[in-house]
């Protein structure tokens, strides 16, 4: 056992400045080409999109009816064909004046038509000796020139920009449906960061593992929590596992994992302890420029950012140590990881969403700025976000991320301030959903 | 070809009365043991699940510094071990009075130790030969019984409730980072429900089909919008691919598809042209019930729900016959499938939320009650919703789902009302996300 470090080398820096660090080396990935499918949903275009094919692509029927020469009014007509949504039937004979031809929603109107009457407006007048043919139908109503007809690309025209460079592909899906039915078929996206995920230290147990848990370990809660955090926001992760304290095995497995992705997220061994390799290792063993290894933030101080040159024109490589107690992990992901990755993405947008809420009940202010776990409410009747504390905020408390939503943004304490009153008005970082907060009646339930 | 209907035999009922046919007919799906991992995301809580360990499982320090006994006060001890997080390193000696004992955060606090004294308030005092060893540390300062130790259970006592049934897995993972902190490895949720999508349509192409439409052809974008709003919500969903309209085709690609899934999403085939074959088939081919086949609504009208009896104890199976045209298909998804899918899963907030928002503009009111795909951003100087539309609504343009967030429920026109003026409040259904109109800064881009 050496001796120990009693002051950590690292200068203390605001979140700010972190924040900014992290952003300079967060350099948008090269475009790749993907088929449009529901895969582009969280993708963001790296190109203009323009409409291939016009919509409609010939003149449709927007109903089911009959195709008529507007000028021959009402009256009764021969039916002398069918234009169904179906080309194996289509007639291409003129429509002559003082002839109709059934239609139906979707179909094309045949040459020589100018308008639709719908199927409501008319009745039928004679039908074939076998009962099966309308031979003749009387047309109730004048309608005008085009009426009821989709002109060809009066709903997209060929040329139209559909999407734009910077657009991001919502998953509402609308997006997706529009590039189908111009018939695009492939697009330009910035390639997504491929991330990895590792925990380390000797105490720290696999949550699957069947084996009681001995004196001193626990349940790794940090690798479950990143990879849900993944798997929801469509990035690309992989579980690189829990890696123990020793400075040869965790090079090694650091090496491994920084071959496969773009971006590595360790948690623990970032504090002081002997045990805390991983700055270190990262320094003398990988030649990784650490970056920061202190913030100034509760919980979160230890984070710890470095970066290693890519290979071959692969970009360069980001690494975060971040804290192991789960709360401080979560916290710092979001403040510092998802914001990279979208950056890395081409998100415009990058950083989570800030609004301003109104605190439910007063609250400590502690040393440091504190990002506090809190759930977000939108109250109708004021028209204001509301603000409801998770409850203690030890770093260690995974269950004040039981049901977040977003992080308070806490001021630190000082002589003047030392607690927030009920009704402060504070800044709030979006990490989960309003959704479930927004229905009026479901209030009285958070 | 035969003579055509001239009216629906379907009344018209309202959207209102058509979501609670539809959940009269969606009951939540029987619980599953599954195991605690990314995928709970979306899942619903059959059961209270209570914490199997206490976290901390022994009493743990909060930082780096050493182990002392409280009332030994400031002063120069001895150092006799190390209380590292490591098990294997653990010395399981009581500490007696007049020593002390390094200790990492997170590590076990040896017996005999009643606080935690932080490294920066110590100095060493003399080192061993070889200079490895600390041999003798002072203490600066005078702490507390109990100063920088988590006690067993202190975050989460043995027995808490750390979930409760009918919570949902939410996208933020703090959920699933707690049961994995507490030892729990499975849990009971309801089963999601399989759901199938598929076009009908000799008119419709696949959108990756790589030769040019003919004339009257139009590509599938249905399709490629359901299987994305799926994989968006995490529902697992089967892809049936395009079916022709033909009957026999029809009834065998329903009934296969209907031996695959909970819940069948069809498009198109559901009007009143002879082609439309989708409610014959059901009824006479299949004999499933229709529950309604037309709905007072814009666009939606044609929207047909099914159901067929489930086999061997199995579940009813729920069959959406959606309209073909795009925006159609798509808002009664929303409308309609989505809400269901949720309900089957458990969720007790199956709906979507609905608030009130500003128009931006003027709007002109359909004689049917209109769903306006439109934009919802939160106006931080007023503490409004504000409702921007997507633009002309025709049901054919698939672009008026580029970037929707929501739908605005309008009224039927009156003759007293047959607009509603800009600065109207209306009520808005959240399909999509608010993050990205939250932020004050982007407002001017939306
Ligand atoms: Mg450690
Ligand atoms: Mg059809």
């Amino acid at each position: 056992v050496s001796q120990r470090q009693r002051k950590s080398p690292y200068p203390m820096i605001t979140v700010a400045e972190a924040v900014n660090i992290v952003a300079e080396h967060s350099n948008i990935l090269s475009p790749i080409k993907v088929p449009v499918d529901e895969n582009l949903i969280g993708m963001v275009l790296a190109e203009d999109v323009v409409a291939r094919q016009p919509v409609p692509g010939y003149r449709a029927s927007i109903l089911d009816g009959y195709s008529v020469i507007a000028n021959d009014g009402p009256g009764v007509y021969p039916v002398i064909g069918v234009s169904i949504a179906n080309t194996s039937h289509l007639s291409t004979n003129k429509l002559q004046p003082g002839q109709i031809a059934r239609i139906t929603t979707g179909g094309p109107v045949p040459p020589g038509a100018t308008a639709v009457v719908m199927v409501e407006d008319t009745t039928l007048v004679r039908a074939s000796e076998d009962g099966l043919q309308e031979e003749s139908v009387e047309i109730h109503v004048q309608v005008s020139d085009g009426a009821n007809i989709r002109e060809i690309g009066s709903d997209t025209s060929i040329g139209t920009i559909v999407a734009r460079k910077g657009e991001l592909f919502s998953a509402v899906g609308g997006e997706i449906g529009v590039l189908a039915s111009v018939g695009v078929k492939e697009v330009c996206v910035y390639r997504r960061p491929v991330f990895g995920v590792l925990s380390t230290g000797n105490e720290v147990i696999d949550h699957k593992s069947t084996s009681e848990l001995k004196y001193g370990q626990i349940f790794d809660s940090n690798r479950p929590t990143l990879l849900a955090i993944a798997k929801a926001t469509g990035f690309e992760v992989k579980d690189f596992g829990i890696v123990s304290d020793d400075a040869k095995e965790l090079e090694k497995r650091l090496k491994e994992a920084l071959t496969q992705v773009d971006v590595l997220v360790s948690t623990g061994g970032v504090s002081m302890g002997e045990l805390d390799l991983f700055k270190p290792t990262l320094q003398q063993s990988l030649g990784a420029t650490i970056h920061f290894g202190r913030v100034k933030m509760k919980p979160g101080k230890p984070t710890t950012f470095a970066t290693l040159p890519g290979t071959a024109g692969a970009p360069e490589k980001l690494i975060f140590g971040l804290p192991g107690n789960p709360a401080s992990a979560t916290v710092t992901f979001y403040l510092f990881v998802l914001p990279a990755l979208r950056k890395l993405a081409g998100y415009e947008n990058w950083n989570s969403p800030i609004l301003q809420a109104e605190l439910m009940d007063k609250i400590s202010l502690d040393p440091r700025p504190e990002y506090h776990r809190a759930v977000i409410s939108f109250d109708h009747s004021k028209g204001k976000f509301m603000a409801t504390s998770t409850g203690h905020q030890i770093s260690s408390r995974m269950l004040s991320l039981r049901n977040c939503n977003s992080l308070l943004k806490l001021p630190e304490r000082t002589d003047q301030c030392k607690e927030l009153d009920k009704g402060s008005v504070v800044d709030v970082i979006l990490i989960g959903k309003l959704n479930k907060t927004l229905q009026p009646s479901l209030k009285s339930k958070m």
